[in-house]
């Protein structure tokens, strides 16, 4: 774990959830293991940029070399304006591009639906020494899915199960599955869908239908409750993050990620030539 | 063209390969229409960030609104070393990844080589709304291929009109095509080859093959000067950058890309909804 002072207590345990968790219960402007506010956050997720960057590169240059067994998976959820783009513009972008392999899942095609739901998602699992993101996931098919009533109530129970065995392998294959909710207070939702109505050039990211599903607030909160209850597992734990603060949940973000990184510990590959030889050869070039 | 005063020429124009153009005959370690040096580069390239990021931002938010209909396209070819990688990292790694699409071409699978060459090309030209970016493309077809004698003659001939046609057809879908040569010396490039076998953690850059093809260089200078030549056309011109300074390449990229997006010109799409109706609807959610 790459903490600084101000994590008292480092962020994926401060995040992680464990048995007993309510989510409705969770202040969301609070900063949990962080003792710090927005000037000191700010600077640390400038600072921590290039340890993210330099932990991503080598594991990038396993991937080239073709030595990576392990990778990251960053599954990211929550409700509209929650701040999934601000992660991936903010977070995943101070990374070597080239490293990342980002998957974003909108309603599923005509296509997608005439299989299970976790086909479309196992084809953009990322390949070893990749860091992956899924801005939303197949836990779509456990929110909006139960919410909506869009596949019967059987379907929707068997997919918990589901979702759990599928991880597990993904683990096994050495992928770091790191599941994150970001947590807005209805409130604060709000407020930031009508900086949206109130900005032409925020217009684009504003849609009918956020009025609609935040009608429903409760009901997915008790949807969020329960897949996070069904499915948070050792090998895929869930971390619920403060969210109305967006500072910190950037920089809680860019924490887990260093700490699965650091997990999986990349070194620099080593040479599968004769550095000598290829020196002499080079000089002679 | 977003300038600073210190573009004397706009980098496009600067750069663009025009009739009689003659690759031997740059200087790669020239800075063509920049008058400035490293600091100033460096500076302008940082201040750059902004209106690159801020003008693809307009074009993602296109994207998502459904109102796309241009895209850019970049593609990247080089001799090994020559920098493809830090203009992915340093100029394309400057703005929101979730608008970026990047594909690297390696050597073809077997299944790619059943199909014409342009087959896995392409596949993965951007969507509409997009940045595309292509580290090594169907260049390579004619460049490694006409060096190594991969394809017949008749064949690798044929390819500079199936390219000019196919770039074509990419310009009238609205694909802003921008094709670069990263242009550096073969000194320059032993010096990168042997900077990556005397340190550890750029082992994993180097490969010996490099080697072998840069005993091949004038041929390689050669094929370049026949592509270049061929494939040169009105909607698709050719910008060869001298690049033993990167810190020139890299700006140069920048304000190239700057140039396509501001032909693009994107504007904030408007609302395809009543703002105030949901104004209305959400003060009261």
């Amino acid at each position: 774990m790459s903490t600084n002072s101000r994590w008292s207590t480092p962020a994926a345990e401060a995040l992680r959830v464990e048995p007993g968790f309510s989510l409705v219960d969770i202040d969301t402007r609070s900063t949990p293991g962080y003792d710090g506010d927005k000037t000191t956050g700010t600077a640390d997720l400038e600072a921590g940029r290039a340890p993210l960057e330099g932990l991503q590169e080598r594991l990038f240059a396993q991937s080239v070399a073709g030595t990576a067994t392990g990778s990251v998976l960053l599954v990211l959820q929550a409700m509209d304006t929650a701040g999934k783009g601000g992660i991936v513009r903010h977070v995943v972008g101070s990374v070597d591009p080239q490293g990342v392999e980002l998957a974003s899942f909108k309603k599923p095609t005509a296509e997608e639906l005439e299989h299970d739901f976790l086909w479309r998602i196992e084809k953009r699992l990322p390949d070893a020494g990749r860091l992956g993101v899924f801005d939303r996931s197949h836990y779509e098919d456990v929110l909006i899915g139960r919410v909506r009533e869009l596949a019967p109530a059987e379907e929707i129970e068997r997919r918990y199960g589901a979702i759990v065995n599928f991880e597990a392998e993904a683990a096994d294959l050495g992928i770091r599955v790191v599941k994150v909710m970001l947590h807005i207070s209805k409130d604060e939702q709000r407020e930031r869908l009508a900086e949206r109505l109130e900005r032409p050039d925020k217009h684009w990211k504003y849609n009918p239908s956020d009025v609609d599903e935040r009608a429903l607030w409760d009901e997915y909160m008790r949807a969020y409750q329960v897949a996070i209850d069904r499915t948070s597992t050792p090998v895929a734990p869930w971390h619920v993050i403060p969210a109305d603060r967006k500072w910190y949940a950037r920089l809680a973000v860019q924490q887990l990620l260093v700490d699965a990184l650091e997990d999986i510990d990349p070194h620099w590959p080593a040479a599968d030539y004769d550095v000598e030889v290829e020196k002499a050869r080079l000089a002679s070039s």
